[in-house]
């Protein structure tokens, strides 16, 4: 056991696959050997542009944060776990001890040590050691792929949870990449009654279609906010009264203000444009809320218990699979969504 | 059209079916031709006691409160529908000027007028005049039998929503009878990931095991509260952290604040015994709930998107089915509980 | 009793004193003798503009919402209201019957009849009569001006609740105009426990200071939202968590995102300019909410119950008085400030 | 500095002053002098009988949980406090890993180590080492004993942020001991615009009246809950929404019960009897909720910054002042209530 390769961005469209030695569990970690590790859209623009917002990569990092893996050894206050369990790993472990973390919200954390995001390694690797409370043990009827999947599921989770998706919500989507698939997956899940998602790019309508939504409306970059608003009505028969903005769009954004029903909900899971024009004054009237979205914070015992119990079938939104020797390719089928790729899986264990 | 038949409750067991004048409707009214009305507890009771709690059967009552028709002609201020539409019966109306009217708990006005509640009339008759905005109407895809189940599916929702059933929730429902059977349909389509429920009778359980309950207990008068909690842990797993409490029994509320995980919420939705001895303080040092939930408000418009859309089926509830010729009939059968009754309905239609 | 001399808004800029019959009280109504009605800022709008957003003047209009009076007769259905009781006026009567209404958001019913909004008559006369369960009795130990300023006083609590202002929030209200004042004693009121205000006009800052704001920043047209935020932040030692924006414009909003704590609310009171441009992604990252605020909706007995009670002195807001017959002087004090003018309050009782 | 006089009770009545070694701070401990501890009625409890509840003293434990100090020194991971600042100290230290601690809910941690709460040492000493994230700065403006004073001054905070407590509330607090004061002046800070008292001792309710309460009622053991509710509809003219219950006796919560508002909430603070009788269904018709109340979660900040704004004025409730060497003379006053004992305080400095 002494192979760690790793996938390490040292800079801008230079990622490169080296071995690391394998690192030693603290009194309160666990060893992981790797199996399921998704390819996110942060990563690939880590890779493609060194940086994502704020934050840039200065030294090599480990890419990887949608991971699962099964306990090697555990740290000696570790008990709920034991080598042989399978888990899926949150990948941010915050402070524990700021005002956020005490009051709930520990994704607003500061300080958190989040995986694949500079300056913090992530785990697209053999090896790896986490915080054994972040590591949540999977029953028997779940894959490891599925374990790995709960990290995008749960930002679909919390993005409805914010928006306060419930028995009857009409839910809108902005964007139908895997983001928003998860996000109607969560919608429908939490008692979302009708789930309607648009995109610019038809075919995604398509698998958006066959992985549960009720309706969908192709906009195009000229459709203005009016005709959206009103092809939305027309398909729904009535407002939208959450909306799940995966786009970081401008536009989309524009259109959920102008249908989004009085006392509705937008919630901003998509952080798109840095400078955006908007008309909010008549939405206010509406008593309209738009409320911010950062990954997720106690979610994942929901995703895991929403995949056991059958309630989501995350694995269809995997399109594509490789090995953690092919990872450059499975990244650039994940950058340039070749064959249709949704979700792009890479398997760490040494075949 | 001068048939008007309905079914009076004089007093105690006395119940009489006879021709009552066809009521005209006013400005915000709609005269409905009544098509199905299920037989609820409340109506048993009422008719074999004369009473139900501190509400006693004064002078001749027309029964029934779970109820649909058709619209047979429209008050005229009334905007929203039209003759022929298929509604179901929202069975209580409002003051609508007192502060729960107007804070969104109309549910606990003092002045609501609610059918086959001393001294109001209900609605298991031909025809019945009802405030139109009371009145929901029913896509196509929903037949008028749904229609009139959608009540006590409200109550099952308005249980699960006071008790904060929502994804991931862990639910232990007490009583296996139609609102138990309900609450647990409720549970599900909120996102609960594991339901269990208790019961007396184990023919009640094969029943909820069938309409999708994950785990059943059976226990017996002699069960004592621990070996009850203990079998409850048992089949789940884990403590449940959302009761519904459907029996009104002394002997259930004290199993659900044994059992109830830390800051978990209690429902009673069943209001039976009036002094109980219970030990509340154990469960207070967790921060267990105990909420009181009373009938529905504003779930109507929620229990029909949830049956529309497919996501309970709340026809298996029905066992039998009458005539309002045959309403002493349906009565004895509901009352016994011959032939494993769970809902019988009763069609007014002439034929 | 006869004279009923009425100011009517004919259309912008002309304003008349006329005489209009004395109404009749409908079974659910009152009819009251006016006493005081302060002016609002819509108010003057529609004077200087004939119109608000989109509610534009098309026929003679009686001006006035922010009301008190004395009952003078009560509709045969009035139980709770009688000849002689002093009554606080909420000036919005919703239709009852809709969703809004029925889960306790009224003030976004889209039929409501609100005073003095376009095509409905305010209460700026001698007589009028509304809906009695809109009408709060007053305490003895409450004035009738202090009854009208319970309106602008109820928009300050709603923002503030709909911001969630509670015990220990620090507070930022950007416009210390009598929204931005009332809005402050509101969140005192509620337990906030700093409260900063920032205008661009230095003497309403004085008002504010003594009024009860903690802190005063003083802004310009060319503060940065990054120098405002540094102000601000140098002020009050730490970030705000609720940000009450009473101003309408672009650069507050643009502020109050760059400054508010992750996880903190934006409460947008005032509707100002259509097509802003704001940065919103960063602020969404900390997950912000920006909420919308419309009038107030149960607020009537709170501000009621604050006022009787001592939490505020609302009687402070007012620095004019005039009569009923000089209106046109009351309303040209109001739109130039003149002589310091915060609330400028008219008396309609024939002297 | 080798003096660490430390008040220790052995056994039930065995309470004894010894040296303790000084302890030294963890990374991430302060080493703390301890400054005012207060005497609650727990730590007389452990001191009477050897337990509280099923917490029973087993090993010698060093008593004392409602502290402040001075820090000493500080951990190598420590940078938010510095040695010579004043610091009130939360007694909970949780484990940060279960779901409770990281929902926001740390105070239903099942692995919180608790001052005073056998089998861990209070701080009733002149030398403690503590997790430095539950030691608060002091400003200026504040005193070391209100520092102490923020524990019970917390409870009582926590219990009305469970109730719901906010502006407008009309409050019943039963039992008028030191919880229920501060429950009081927590009442009032959050916006309750009546607070009213009951206690079955009347020198207590005058001190209730001098601190704050609107009304007091005095009941005695044979005042049946019908007659207690009638005298509080009577004083507070309305029922109240929300009832504070700090006696633990199954006679206030029969009364609370009894005179709730329908949708009000009763916080059961005090834990007193195990088996009680109690006539819930009534009450949950009416949609009360009883919740249960464990110590305080995220509200010594809160505290804090109501004593530091004037919010409340909690130096009011001590009546008895000790040093640490006349320790069991101050809790013979505590235990007795001589001379109108409230709160003692003892001073740990060494003079």
């Amino acid at each position: 056991m002494t192979d760690n390769l790793s996938a390490i961005l040292y800079k801008k469209q230079d990622l490169r696959l080296e071995q690391r030695p394998i690192p030693t569990p603290k009194d309160d970690e666990v060893l992981l050997k790797i199996h399921s590790v998704g390819i996110c859209g942060s990563d690939v623009h880590y890779w493609a542009d060194g940086q994502v917002a704020d934050f840039v990569v200065k030294a090599p990092m480990v890419l990887g944060h949608e991971s699962s893996g099964v306990v090697e050894s555990v740290g000696k206050k570790v008990t709920h776990l034991k080598p042989g369990d399978r888990v899926a790993i949150e990948p941010g472990v915050p402070c524990r001890t700021c005002k956020f973390c005490k009051n709930g919200r520990y994704n607003l954390c500061a300080d958190v040590v989040f995986c694949a995001t500079p300056p913090w390694n992530g785990n697209l690797c053999r090896y790896y050691t986490h915080a054994a409370d972040f590591c949540y043990k999977l029953p028997d009827n779940m894959t490891l792929e599925e374990g790995a999947l709960l990290e995008p599921l749960s930002v679909g989770v919390h993005a409805c949870r914010r928006a306060g998706v419930t028995l009857g919500s009409k839910v809108l989507v902005t964007g139908a990449g895997p983001i928003g698939l998860v996000s109607m997956m969560a919608a429908r899940a939490l008692g979302a009654t009708k789930v309607i998602m648009i995109d610019l790019v038809k075919s995604r309508l398509e698998v958006a279609k066959q992985l549960g939504a009720d309706h969908v409306v192709h906009v195009t970059k000229t459709t203005s906010k009016e005709e959206a608003a009103a092809k939305i009505l027309d398909a729904l028969g009535e407002q939208p009264d959450k909306v799940i903005e995966c786009s970081g769009a401008q536009a989309s954004i524009r259109i959920a203000l102008e249908v989004t029903e009085s006392a509705g909900v937008i919630a901003l899971v998509g952080h798109g444009e840095h400078d955006i024009n908007i008309s909010i004054a008549d939405a206010a009237c509406r008593e309209v809320e738009v409320r911010g979205v950062f990954r997720y914070v106690n979610e994942y015992p929901l995703s895991l218990a929403m995949v056991a119990s059958g309630k989501v079938d995350v694995k269809k939104l995997i399109t594509h699979r490789f090995k953690l020797e092919d990872t450059l390719e499975a990244y650039e089928t994940a950058r340039t969504g070749a064959g249709g790729a949704i979700k792009v899986v890479i398997n760490c264990v040494k075949q």
